[in-house]
């Protein structure tokens, strides 16, 4: 039987998911908390993992753990500083070790990316993107990561040479569910999507970006006037801000191939979206592709001998 | 002693305010509660009304009440139907009147506009824009009113030709308070704001109006990488919000004189914005030109007869 060669760590604001891990990457056991680096004080944080990952450590041997995600934010466990782009996506010597009290742990955190013009951040998608470059080291384009706030990649030669980020998903989740237009807005997500609806906006949206503002209270509008159906303002507003967005992240994407890195649900949207605009879409599940960057970053971690 | 000849109100969805008028126009009272139509079910209006203008009554006197805002919406005491662009912002003939029990007063409610193409509502801005034609009668150009959704409205010849709602004031308010930018935000509106990175910010989205999505991120990253200060991020915020307005409505508002009507510190922002675009800005107090309004929407209901 294999033994827990390291620890594979995903800690975001909301959750956090863990893997224990043979030497040569193969997934032993899984767990996962909603203990998420939102509800937990830095000194939390050591109990919180021990809680999901005690069965996988043995005495006298020290168990590296790799963790990426804002766990090594300011308010998380152990500030991570940002590596600056251009830079490949991790850097193995620049990894912060917490303090921890067990002895049986080492804790490893993974520092996201900063850009200082235009100032962006980002925690966890390095990681991502150092998963999908694992797999495609020689690949020259462009990344799209949707989520709460979607990120474009410029990558080539193995370097992230810029990044930008979107509130695409706050905004949608602020405006369907506490703005006005929560009125007549279908809030089940599983109900699926009317995809001549969204594409419609999408399309309006990319030619006239600077009309969000407008067309968002327009949903209100169609809804009072016209009988906007709330299925169809759901798929409308979905469209108004991803047409917005790709219309923003035009100068990225335009001539180039995408990859979309994310959820199963948002990369369908994302891909149909810039299809319609006339780009090829390839689409990677997040869950593997995370896994993939924190291998790789233990491979590193493992030639440095730390 | 003069007597109350007639009542204004203006009933929006948070506050309702009144007003015991002369038949000249001069106010003898004031009063106003917290009875906003947004807390209210249809058959409590009534009372909300009388709690404040029972003093105002008398025995045997039917008492006009002319009343604007949302107290005339689908949810409120009785929907009066939208009147449609191209039209005069009044017309006396299509106010509504809820059944009351109380013998002594007599409620009109003042219809909104809509426009079809694209779609869009107001209710109470069609009041103040009455009052502001009242006293400019042959004013041709455009108001606009800030506010939670503000509204630009094209007027000529006493019709509003056009209008268009921005969600500016309802984006700011859950950007500000319910994002992941309320970290790093002043919360204070009373502390005043830099005018020189609100108008750096305002010019920013006026030219890229596409990248406000990425700018707003930008706010919460410039603030982890680059120190900006809580005030100068609620500053940049405003900013980077009205810009975007100010270049979605430039087809309305370019080479036009623009009048603003609104509360006094969210005008003066307006005003600076659009002076810095080069353009002469007129503003006027919002409850003035409201009770002008319904000034106008009682002579024209006197001179009617009903």
């Amino acid at each position: 039987m294999s033994t827990t060669d390291w620890i594979a760590v995903d800690w975001g604001t909301s959750h956090m998911r863990a893997w224990a891990m043979t030497a040569s990457g193969d997934i032993l056991q899984r767990a996962a908390s909603d203990k998420g680096m939102g509800s937990l004080s830095p000194d939390q944080f050591e109990a919180a993992l021990l809680e999901q990952i005690e069965p996988w450590l043995r005495d006298n041997v020290l168990m590296p753990v790799l963790a990426c995600g804002m766990v090594g934010a300011r308010q998380g466990w152990c500030e991570a500083p940002y590596t600056q782009v251009p830079c490949t996506p991790l850097a193995a010597d620049q990894m912060v070790k917490p303090d921890v009290k067990d002895a049986r742990i080492a804790v490893h955190i993974i520092p996201g990316l900063c850009q200082q013009g235009p100032a962006d951040v980002m925690r966890g998608e390095e990681t991502q993107i150092a998963g999908f470059m694992a797999e495609h080291p020689h690949f020259v384009g462009v990344l799209c990561l949707p989520g709460t706030h979607c990120k474009w990649a410029d990558l080539r030669d193995g370097k992230v040479l810029r990044f930008h980020t979107y509130m695409t998903g706050e905004l949608f989740a602020l405006l369907s569910q506490q703005s006005v237009l929560r009125h007549g807005m279908q809030q089940d997500a599983a109900q699926g999507m009317d995809e001549a609806v969204f594409l419609q906006a999408v399309n309006e949206a990319f030619q006239q970006p600077q009309q969000l503002s407008s067309a968002l209270f327009g949903l209100r509008a169609a809804g009072l006037l016209q009988g906007l159906g709330a299925a169809a303002a759901r798929a409308r507003l979905s469209g108004l801000l991803i047409g917005n967005e790709l219309a923003a992240a035009a100068p990225l994407w335009q001539g180039h191939a995408v990859s979309i890195i994310g959820d199963k649900g948002l990369s369908a949207l994302y891909a149909k979206a810039l299809q319609a605009q006339g780009i090829p879409v390839a689409t990677v599940s997040a869950e593997q592709i995370t896994l993939n960057g924190l291998r790789a970053a233990w491979q590193q971690l493992a030639r440095s001998g730390s």
